[in-house]
């Protein structure tokens, strides 16, 4: 008898054997589940098939297999087309396929349909974070809470967990709205180096400067949450929009100076210009979030 | 007698009592400093006089007051304006003025001209962080290694200070990437509020959860840097860019969704694109930064 029957681990499956799929199973493995895997492209599983998972012939036998079943597909499409002539009653999917909001609740309906219960996942970490508890690498988790706490045990094994809602699309909501934050912040680091590189100045030497500034910033979105939940954007500014709106010209004038393409800067520059030009000059930047919203024609 | 009598402290004018020429006196006048001060709207000179400066009549007998001269005014053509008449032999202009890297140097070789030393320098600071050690801001320098020495001590009573280069457009330089990248992290977190804002999810439940993440995420600038001074742009990639651009169609969609522009976010994503239709799908977002140099015709 091997320690699994000391010890009952559920046994899962995990569809898709892709980079995260197959880093999520060996965890799995490794913690003492038994792990049933699919992949499209059979090759692909042959690696965690060899520290121990078992292969199924097709999706549907995955499914068949176990109870919990991990899908962790290529996109929402792909989904819809591996589980297609699968038997889900009974089954309870973790999807931790990258999607849209809606694209999860789609999909949730669309199991529970076919009589599976269903948790929609964002996952926030690269395949070297899972299995690692102190990479900071986590799952959002949202659907039904019930669902959510009867395999919290299991879900938490290869990475954290949070769950954020019974809305089953606020899962991919965080995902997406934390990945869209991070792109903004590349896209500056982008335009930063971009700016120092025609000098004599070290990458090492400036990357310290530049991650411990931003770091230092980044709690300003406590500010930002304190005036969203009021409804106040003028209140205890320190750098109002008119303020940083002056110092558009010298940022726009540098680039240029540096022969450095303005387009990952401009836009947010311009969006300043104009809650600046609409009178609000006095606002903090959680003004500028007003701009964005295509539902009041703004 | 006074303290300042016993242990003297180098006595200095302060052009421009703005919120940041008002933050930066006061502390010098609280460390014992003498003080002089000039503004042109005299009016504003009024609190710091209060709190012990000398206000003079002109820009030019404030000059004349003290070898050590900060310059802290709304513009370059500010400076130029305000110092039109001075006399500068023998002072020592330190130009705390935003500008660019190249006004910074053509108003070093102005001054020089007329017989001043020059520092150019860039506040990584607000006025509320002036003063405070632990508030994480604080002042590049570039120019003379000498001259900074020489005042090093006195410069560093209101804030810290980082000499980044005898290139005195180098403090500009660095201020203007620090302040753009920053501003790339706040275009994101702009876009990330407007995407939840629809929902029935607190601002306060969702800032820690993006405080932390792009915490976590800021240290990849180290990963950027050693993959310039390399220019080896696919080495240990953990998330290629052709990965990374698979998910843009979630980004987008997701926007839409939620009723939100995607002009923030979209500049960024185009850009991932372009590259990896180059062929450069393998590179870790580091590739991007050749796109945006405008002197490849890329």
């Amino acid at each position: 008898m091997t320690d699994t029957a000391v010890v009952p681990r559920t046994p899962l499956t995990v569809l898709g054997t892709g980079a995260m799929g197959t880093a999520l199973a060996r965890v799995w493995l490794a913690a003492g589940h038994e792990v049933t895997v699919w992949n499209r492209t059979a090759a692909r599983a042959e690696p965690i098939a060899a520290e121990g998972a078992t292969v199924a012939a097709s999706a549907a036998d995955a499914v068949a297999a176990n109870r919990l079943v991990i899908v962790c597909l290529l996109d929402d499409a792909s989904v819809g087309e591996a589980l297609d002539g699968a038997d889900l009653a009974g089954r309870d999917l973790v999807n931790l396929t990258t999607g849209t909001p809606a694209e999860g609740r789609a999909r949730a309906a669309w199991a529970e349909e076919r009589g599976a219960r269903f948790l929609d996942a964002g996952i926030m970490a690269v395949p070297p974070m899972i299995g690692a508890p102190d990479s900071g690498g986590y799952v959002f988790y949202s659907g039904s809470p019930e669902l959510f706490e009867e395999h919290r045990d299991t879900l938490g094994v290869p990475a954290g967990t949070r769950f954020v809602g019974a809305d089953t699309g606020f899962a991919a909501l965080h995902d997406v709205a934390l990945l869209s934050a991070m792109s903004g912040m590349f896209a500056g680091i982008t335009h930063a180096f971009a700016l120092i590189r025609p000098e004599d100045i070290a990458p090492k030497d400036f990357a310290p400067l530049l991650a411990d500034w931003l770091t230092a910033m980044a709690p300003a979105v406590h500010q930002t949450a304190d005036r969203l939940e009021s409804g106040d954007h003028t209140r205890n500014v320190v750098s109002s929009l008119a303020m940083q709106a002056a110092g558009v010209p010298t940022f726009l004038r540098t680039a240029e100076e540096q022969h450095v393409s303005p387009e990952l800067l401009a836009p947010y520059l311009r969006l300043m210009e104009r809650r600046v030009a609409q009178g609000h000059g006095e606002e903090d930047g959680t003004g500028m979030i007003e701009l964005l919203d295509l539902r009041r024609g703004a």
